[in-house]
């Protein structure tokens, strides 16, 4: 009775001491997926409290502070209890044990072998670093439910350069950010180490990220300056314990800029000796930088052929400065000059396919993964596979330049996927995109995936709260491109939103069909660079006029009054005959090329039938129209779901999807009634006229160039 | 025994729960003065508890219920205890009582009443907005640890218009803004209303603040178009219940940026009805819109004159416009020609003393602080007073352009008040600059003080986390400015960091310093424009050509080798002349000038004794060396408030004044090595030499002039 008292009373003070400290903060999305909410199924989250009842280690290291500390505060959060860091595994219950052997057979340095051992959790690397992802690999199961009673996980990452690009200028701007300043407050370094640094390496170790180019590639030659390396040195600092090296985009005119030198010539013996001294410089400050990333003689940037020198001139100079350290160079291939009647599609190829093997070995050709730029849906860029002695690095982008911005939901995964399954034919039937650039095609020891951040000083980081999946994806793909976008929905879903089945299965559906309603409202069947001018916000089809011809959007559809789409068929531009037979023979012909890619490379009719029974002019009314109203099947299914979602995300999210169905239906508008001036045919009956003319439409576009 | 094993397990079991639910963040800053942390005077915490037991109100309204809300959210968080809304007072118990009273005499539409009336504490207001008021000055009664037990408070505003002014730009980026990114999300509006939006407006009512110009002055056409309107009115709607207005910095140019015409010349017919026209729309969607700002033929940007006709040309077209509606138009007086033989600091009376009296009755001139922009000391503008029949509103810089961004520690009322309490001897003696500009000298109805907001993105609102004062400052100052500097830091202090009152003396006593000491090791005796070319960041005393001859140092401290100073007495520019005689005087005698403006007015030999017993050069080395090392003491005190200060925030200021010592070395180094070649003297003996030579301090601002 008294005992009952006792416990009733306790059990009221607990209440009372919950209901005083209660989070005055909704969530508003700063912990991203490492949220560890506790886990509300009470038989799993004992199943769990028994399983991992300590911590056994003998290291003492950074790394391995770290990832104790994390393992401490996830499961403290999903179960409600500390977990106690020993020395040793304790008999009679069950833990976790850290086990580091440097000749571990079967996984790579940056591996891990995450197994049951006696009922212990065991982690097993060859590093520290190696432990501190197995460490968020076990956290990762905890999240979404997963039964850890059996674990044999063997895993080691397929790409061993996992990297994020900021696009991010030394005033603290982003260029093409939709989430805030740059994360990294220069004017504060090497003297405040904002708190956020952590997280942000935190978060990308958690999903195996190891490396950071901090500054924009259309680089500020500030950063090589010595006040800004000791800034840079600052950040490597803190990014180390966390297995996350610092590269930094470097200006190729540098010498000139900062050097007093006359010259960036890459021939030049004096340039050459101020890329050996800088290299130094850095070494000296920061002994694991990882290397320089280059944007050269690209939109105005200099570069070796300012000159008359090469690409493989420049990049192999540069080689030569960071070799002595391991350093390694990463060059861009995104060239191309302006030519009114060339086709842009082919200049990454025709400027880097000679060079092909006259690279030195730590150089790598940065490649995006289309061959113009970040369209909502692109081919293949040609260079993947084409290059067979260079090694060649996928540059997918994060933020939504072309991808409606923070404002539009757009799960990217499978996007990425649709890349890296593509068949390169290079190396026979089945050298996909993915075992191109993971090695396994041409044997490259240097191989290497980066993501355009989307990150910014937003709490939230990304601006859209779903937008985060999209960093996610990028870590989870660069360790292990088999991943299904399904599974990183899934995964995703459950450490940052809900655990809650049917919810989880709502936002999952969201998020993969997300991607193909972008495609469907802003540019289906091969449309592509059909956005406003200069800001790439919201659409501008009839752009004909601007500072490069290949900057509008007319050079791309080439829609006349006897149809719509490129040609980069032989009759054409022959952009296809840059790929293999096996691929090219893919898109070669309009009756059989896969819809979505038809105008990619065909000029058809608009009368032209499609296999689904409408003409070509039908089907693009059609998947205007289909596309804008997939958005609101977005808006009523994620109202469904807002039971098991945080308040602050969810009616962040839905205000979100208001303007997006309203940008949906702008884009629509202006595409249908664009086309419907070229094809001179009426919208078909069955779809609502739009509200308003052509020119009410164009009047919205031209308020974004106002400026 | 029993009892007492009860209570112990009990206090067990919350202190678990505790630990449990402890936060997860520490202070960071984003509560600004509003973080009702608990009370720790558990005497005073009882008393405040009696006197404050429940809320009784009568009316239904949204300032009301923001009322209620605060006090409930604040009451909360320092008694401990929700204090219930009732709708008549409770008997027996006391309570806080709203009143509204549309006659209330002794007080204007925006004061209040804050008395205690048998044991109650009634707030008496003409208005729900009043009513606000009253509340949150009940609050800092409570916040600052005062007695609420006789209450007699009975205030009004003494300034009409308490305004922030935002340099906020369409793209996001803020101009001279050093905290992030702006706060408003334009491409999320008018759907998504950012949670912070209410966080700021609380924040502005809390101090009076009642209007917000949300653009830049160097304005965008863009905010006029009916796409942006529709986002400012999404922003109005959510600041009306606060009483806030909004109001909008406009392009003078926009009849042909948007208007499609061919002239935006105030004469002109069309040019006319595009502005009415304008107006009536702003109108009907935001019908309490404050009305235009504008920034008129200065520094690039479009107004009458590019039509020959004048500012009252200009102006007056624009009121007219607003008229209708009770809106009105604020006239930027930071004009300026560019004259290498001229003296800027006369331009804005040249421009605007002939016009005087001509402006229509709902034009205010909006003036600077002092004659040119915004420097660390400045002497009055002379505008103040000479205006005797057109109102002039008073324009304070929040943000840090020149005074040292959001690294340095400069609390600014000290500046605004050696401002408010100049006397212009315009109206007689006693004409202080405060009573110019609240209308008392020259009975003026429309009254107005702006400061350019600090204000962005960063989690704690400023950067600067001590930076949070001076937007503080702004809002308390407008409305009383007879308050003191001290009196703001205490209230400041205990409201935002600490009630241990050795504590709030420490940090009191460093604001109070601050400014002086920022003045000492970058512009001393009166020296000023020294820093750098363009981003105004660090120290170029030896700039000698910029795009304009005023944009350089030298056209202002004028060192050579008979001495220093710019001479704006009689014998030189005459500036002087534009005081009133009584002002004019203070300054004109170089041997009776006041030393902290003695270069402002005289060029003066190196060798001129001082009342300091040293010499010019003696001691302009002396104030340079003095200042940077009183950076040092601000560093020591500030760690001696340590255990008072949450740790985030204690490590955000104390790193933020490691970067202030070093920038102070720079300046200091900057200064008497350049000065030291002018002079033709040596550093006194007893100052230690600067570690470096002036090439190598030269070179530091270089950097920051890489792109």
């Amino acid at each position: 009775m008294i005992l009952n008292r006792l416990k009733c009373l306790c059990i009221l003070a607990l209440f009372f001491a919950q209901m005083i400290a209660a989070p005055v903060f909704a969530d508003d999305g700063y912990k991203l997926w490492l949220k560890y909410d506790p886990i509300k199924d009470t038989k799993l989250k004992s199943e769990y409290a028994v399983q991992l009842s300590f911590i056994a280690l003998t290291a003492d290291h950074p790394t391995i502070a770290i990832a104790v500390r994390e393992l401490q505060t996830g499961l403290n959060g999903m179960l409600g209890k500390s977990v106690a860091e020993v020395k040793k595994a304790v008999s009679g219950s069950k833990g976790i044990i850290f086990r580091i052997n440097a000749s571990e057979a079967g996984i790579s340095e940056e591996g891990f072998k995450l197994q049951t051992e006696n009922g212990n959790t065991v982690i097993t690397a060859r590093t520290e670093k190696g432990v501190l992802y197995g460490v968020f690999e076990l956290l990762r199961k905890v999240q979404t439910g997963q039964s850890i009673k059996n674990l044999s996980v063997v895993t080691s990452p397929k790409i061993n350069l996992r990297l994020l690009n900021h696009w991010d200028n030394n005033n603290g701007t982003i260029e093409r950010g939709y989430a805030g300043m740059s994360l990294w407050k220069w004017y504060e370094l090497p003297e405040r180490i904002d708190p956020r640094y952590i997280e942000y390496a935190r978060a990308n170790a958690s999903i195996g990220i190891n490396g950071t180019m901090v500054n924009n590639v259309n680089a500020s030659a500030r950063f090589l300056t010595e006040e800004y390396l000791g800034k840079v040195k600052a950040m490597a600092d803190v990014f180390r314990p966390y297995g996350i090296k610092v590269y930094l985009s470097v200006n190729f005119a540098s010498p000139r800029l900062i050097g007093k030198l006359k010259t960036a010539d890459p021939l030049d013996e004096d340039v050459r000796k101020f890329w050996k001294d800088k290299a130094k410089e850095i070494y000296a400050l920061i002994p694991d930088f990882g290397g320089f990333l280059v944007k050269a003689n690209s939109e105005g940037e200099p570069g070796p052929m300012d000159y008359k020198r090469t690409h493989v001139d420049g990049a192999n100079m540069l080689a030569e400065a960071v070799k002595p350290y391991n350093g390694i160079v990463m060059w861009r291939s995104f060239v191309y000059a302006a030519d009114p009647n060339g086709d842009r599609f082919k200049a990454a190829y025709n400027e880097f396919k000679p060079f092909d093997g006259q690279f030195a070995d730590n150089v790598i050709i940065q490649v995006k993964n289309g061959p113009i730029d970040f369209m909502p849906r692109e081919p293949i860029s040609p260079l993947f596979g084409a290059m067979k002695k260079t090694p060649v690095s996928m540059e997918f982008q994060l933020t939504q330049e072309y991808l409606g911005w923070a404002t539009h939901w757009v799960f990217e995964a499978p996007l990425f996927k649709e890349c890296l399954e593509t068949d390169t034919y290079a190396g026979g039937e089945g050298s996909t995109v993915a075992k191109v650039i993971d090695g396994s095609v041409y044997k490259n020891k240097l191989t290497s995936m980066v993501g355009v951040a989307n990150t910014g000083s937003d709490r939230n980081w990304t601006g859209h709260p779903m937008a985060q999946a999209n960093w996610y994806s990028l870590g989870r793909l660069a360790w292990d491109h088999n991943l299904s976008s399904e599974q990183i929905a899934d995964e995703w879903v459950k450490m940052s939103l809900t655990r809650n089945p049917q919810s989880v299965e709502i936002v999952k559906n969201i998020m993969l069909r997300s991607r193909e309603i972008y495609v469907d409202y802003t540019s289906p069947l091969g449309l592509h660079h059909l956005m406003g001018e200069g800001h790439h916000f919201g659409p501008e089809p009839w752009l004909v006029k601007a500072p490069r011809p290949d900057w509008t959007a007319i050079y791309y559809h080439k829609a006349d009054s006897t149809g719509i789409g490129f040609n980069r068929t032989a009759t054409g531009s022959d952009a296809l005959g840059q790929y293999e037979p096996g691929l090219r023979n893919k898109y070669a012909d309009p009756d059989k090329c896969p819809m979505p890619y038809l105008m990619w490379f065909h000029h058809v009719s608009w009368d032209k039938a499609l296999p689904t029974g409408r003409n070509v002019w039908e089907e693009i009314v059609h998947k205007y129209y289909t596309g804008a109203d997939e958005v609101l099947w977005m808006q009523k299914e994620w109202k469904k779901a807002e039971k098991d979602i945080d308040g602050e995300i969810y009616d962040n999210v839905a205000a979100r999807l208001k303007t997006q169905y309203k940008e949906a239906l702008w884009w629509r508008d202006s595409a249908v009634l664009y086309f419907k001036q070229q094809s001179k045919k009426e919208i078909p009956a069955q779809y609502p006229k739009p509200q308003r003319t052509i020119e009410e439409v164009k009047k919205i576009v031209d308020v974004y160039h106002v400026r």
